[in-house]
């Protein structure tokens, strides 16, 4: 795996703020459409997460390999990812959008949390599904199902490019989830869709408060010359400089 | 757009009453067998909800007409309801049953709110979907998704006849919400209907107590001749003329 | 009907703790892998749900036997079945996964209730769902539908094998449910699963205190000798014999 | 198994012509509007189809029941079924819509041929479909898969009421099968519908030669008095009385 | 309706000829990539279409209005389609992609044909299709249901944009149909996409006998230099100027 | 990739004649229950495919990588895979089982077909399909659309286990493909499997000529001692010894 491009605290920071439904329009402003996962949905609280993509593929299961009781944490492609998974690592299954079994259960999430490990996303389902999400984490995914993930799937590898929820996560790809799910934002516009993204939160903020204020969107939202003009007062009487 | 049949407001304060499930019955009755939406779920609190639709239409999006970044309130079919819908609306999206993109978000939600729209349908998702939710009018949606709606979606037309969860509605047609979900009853029919579920309220809130207190539901539920005499001294007894 | 295998009440009291997680695998131990329900959700609080199946098949309605609005008690299949049902049963209803309808409603619910029915499951949808809900027992189901069952459905018997969430089962087979959902145990396998059950549960509470402390998943889970041997201890300590 | 009220000769014969558009049509005007199986394409030719349905139901499979490579003709249903249908029967498999498997091979479809069987209709695949076809029947299905049935049926019984396609059949249903698809009548209804069919079939070869000569559809489809004065006329010159 | 951007002879002629896939990628050249209908398929021979689209638009039924058996020309909107319907038209069924009926029968495809329409197209089913086929036109649809319309459809109105497969089709836009299905062209790009395609078919067929003849897609698929300059060459000897 | 497990000559001669109905029967009695594609389809003739897999993967597009219009064979999976495809391979695509795009032209088969290249599975579709499927070739697949791969597709990597059509493939696993569709015979079991299954439609033809002649299946299949003496003798009548 090639080294991944650094990401400055103050974009980290950044990312900490803006929803979901913002990135999203701002990734597709830079031309890119398809970067909010469907079908992947918060299962507990909290919702909020901020991490990186630590990716692992799923195929479809064979009896002599998955069926067999056997787990072998030297080979299994999950069990691998398990213990190389660390801080500001969000794993990411790719289980080929299945609801038929569980993708991953308590005592495998627990090891990740004590190693790092700041989410799960996965567009299958989770089992013991209770225990996991006690452990604090945001947790995104199809649904529960009980069954082990060996029932239908065989973990193939870990860290190559990955589809999930309908969207391609690329290892080291930044994912924010909150109440609406998760956006892929790719690693190399991080800096850059953060920024964008703190200051169009600051002007619907302002758009929200005159619409609240009664306000007709024709005018306000998309603004026109006179309320832009005030926003960049309002903006300047809260001492933010643009 | 034709004038609409106007609803009396008893026949308003009836149906803040009768859950979805009577609704349906009692439009069954009338030959009516799909009228109640699949797929369109309550997404928050409160799902009470009455009123009457005000419905949008949206078509698969183009990129030349609908990824050019640009919302204009004079031309845009989504903006133009948002400044037209009233008091007593909902708003009904025909957003084709698609989980992919988002169908509204906050901001016009917000505006509608404060034009006295009184609930949002869409067989679609939302958007900024926690704040939606913040303003407090029940709101049933396929589920969230944080995509803009132009990413799969144009918005075409408003107040024309539209499918939604699988259901017909035509402008005007009385929408009932709970946390079953949405019943559409067609506006002539809207006042028989609403007294035809009370009545049948009050009798299955008598086999109800039966049942309780141990009555099999042979007898009962249908009633037959004698508890349809004790259903009258019952009622009789409360001093509600059947 | 064949006389059912008698379960031993030590069965029963076994099968209150275990996870379905943990009684899918072992299932699966026993060459069972598909015996959880997909599509199936717990659709309230409680979701503890351990008892005996009582199935009901549904399939498609014709409109002169089915939209005729007359209920039989003593030939409609459903009605039959609310008034044989009895303590620990679980009312299964096979609805063919539909969602375009309610497979049950409140009235019936408590019937069964009083009657000593400890819960409901379909893959269909309720309506009145939040009044069931109330009745306190859990409910298990594709979702919420208000139409009544008749709009799409026919009763067409009970006590038969059915299909439910793609599971076979069999009148009298144990299910048990917890937030993940329902797992199907074929009832001359209770006894053993139970035994097993506790057994793997409490291994993985052994396990899980590791982990959270910070071992490596390597020779823990699953355990080498040596770990096997400190779980034994571990064992002795509380004073469970294995 | 009641006894089958019989199909006079002279029914079977009527039935022999009309499309299934058109049977379709006239049990609407009955009041059946659900009658026509969704998903169930002919997989061959011929695919021309009238037969009495004898029906069989598959239930989820169970590895312990149906993954012995064992197939008992005494005790499975499906090969009861085989040895009991007989001639004008055709074989109707509730396989819940599942294209995971196949729900029957060659083998037992010869063994019904000879049997006097006269089409095969399944919600599921066919196995080995190319040598099915090649015996000549009606066989209509959802598709193709070489899987068997075992893999995730089990025969659960046969002359059961079923669901097929979303239709609703019961044992002695007629069937009628042309290139659209396979239509469902009730028996009960089978003399009348036959003779509506006819009729409507007689009127409409008029109608469409109005049509092909170049008539608007205005007055002609469907038809004022003058067009039906006409048709009267060019039905008496053919010397078919009405 | 406003007036049609009208289409030179030579473009209509120019679209006889490339194949949908072509036509797909020089859409995409231009920022369109989402024009080529999913779950739309030809239905028989011939499939080569070339036409503007006429639409019409379904919603769901409701019984009152639409089980009357009553079929007004005059005032149904599918009826008033097919009388405006004239040369090098193409019906295209907004069907919301419903297999659960059909769209259009034999009697009004004929009197379509003899209006001058060219083709066929919906995303829900055709009844009656062996004899719409019978007819010569290309026809395209999710597959056959005999089920009449008004089963599940209300014809609502014609002439407006809706969708059809996925696809955003506006009253006029160009369609070509071939074996692969249906590409929507913009009215207002069809002369240039035409030229474009014609253009890249040329080339492509170059690429293709290279290919053909034993060359590597290196250097040939896409072209250098080389390969480019020996097009050139290859195209003046056979005569026709770039 | 490590070295494949060499085939012997025989063992592909005897792969010739099987059913892929027989191959999935045969592949269960060794406990694989999940080895026959579904939703994938013969697209043309002929169906007949023997040959080992040759795998490609796609996961979703991104726009800045995949709609950018350059296709370079350097770096793109796809075109990468097209030059390494040799004798007796098959290409296998990966698509998630989308039908929303192609996933494979003319050019590209035709460049494969020269390399020896002997057949096309994808759970995707395919462009331009008329023109592929006259390269004679057998092509599996979901269907036809004539959008390029890029459009919601991007090449990840090649000869990679992955899932097609349901069934995990690992590269040089053995492909038999008929009519009814594909099944995947595991590399290490082929030779076993090819024997098995000879034996197997050897037996099978005996029972089919007994049925044909009017025996029942009770005795016959699956056959008694009788009816297995009776296989022997006829064997040995033939000249092919057991």
């Amino acid at each position: 795996m090639p080294e991944l491009i650094p990401i400055a605290d103050s974009t980290w920071k950044l990312l900490e703020a803006p929803s979901t439904a913002t990135l999203t329009t701002v990734l597709s402003k830079h031309g890119l459409w398809n970067t909010f996962m469907t079908g992947v949905h918060p299962l507990g609280n909290p919702t909020r997460m901020v991490g990186q993509a630590f990716t692992l593929r799923y195929i479809p299961a064979r009896e002599d390999l998955d069926h067999t009781g056997v787990f072998d944490n030297l080979t299994d492609a999950q069990r691998l990812a398990v213990e190389r998974i660390g801080p500001r690592d969000i794993l990411v299954i790719d289980a080929r959008g299945e609801a038929r079994a569980g993708t991953m259960g308590n005592i495998l999430a627990t090891r990740m949390k004590v190693r790092g490990c700041v989410g799960f996303v996965s567009d299958g389902c989770y089992r013991d599904t209770a225990n996991i999400l006690s452990l604090g984490l945001p947790t995104y995914g199809k649904g529960m199902h009980a069954a082990t993930n060996k029932t239908i799937h065989h973990p193939a590898d870990f860290q190559l490019p990955v589809g999930c929820g309908g969207v391609a996560v690329y290892p080291g790809d930044i994912l924010v989830g909150d109440s609406d799910g998760v956006v892929v934002i790719p690693r190399h516009l991080a800096a850059k869709v953060a920024e964008e993204a703190a200051a169009m939160e600051d002007r619907e903020s302002f758009y929200l408060e005159k619409i609240q204020g009664g306000a007709s969107i024709i005018g306000t939202y998309p603004p026109n010359e006179e309320t832009m003009a005030e926003y960049r007062r309002w903006k300047e009487s809260r001492g933010t400089p643009s």
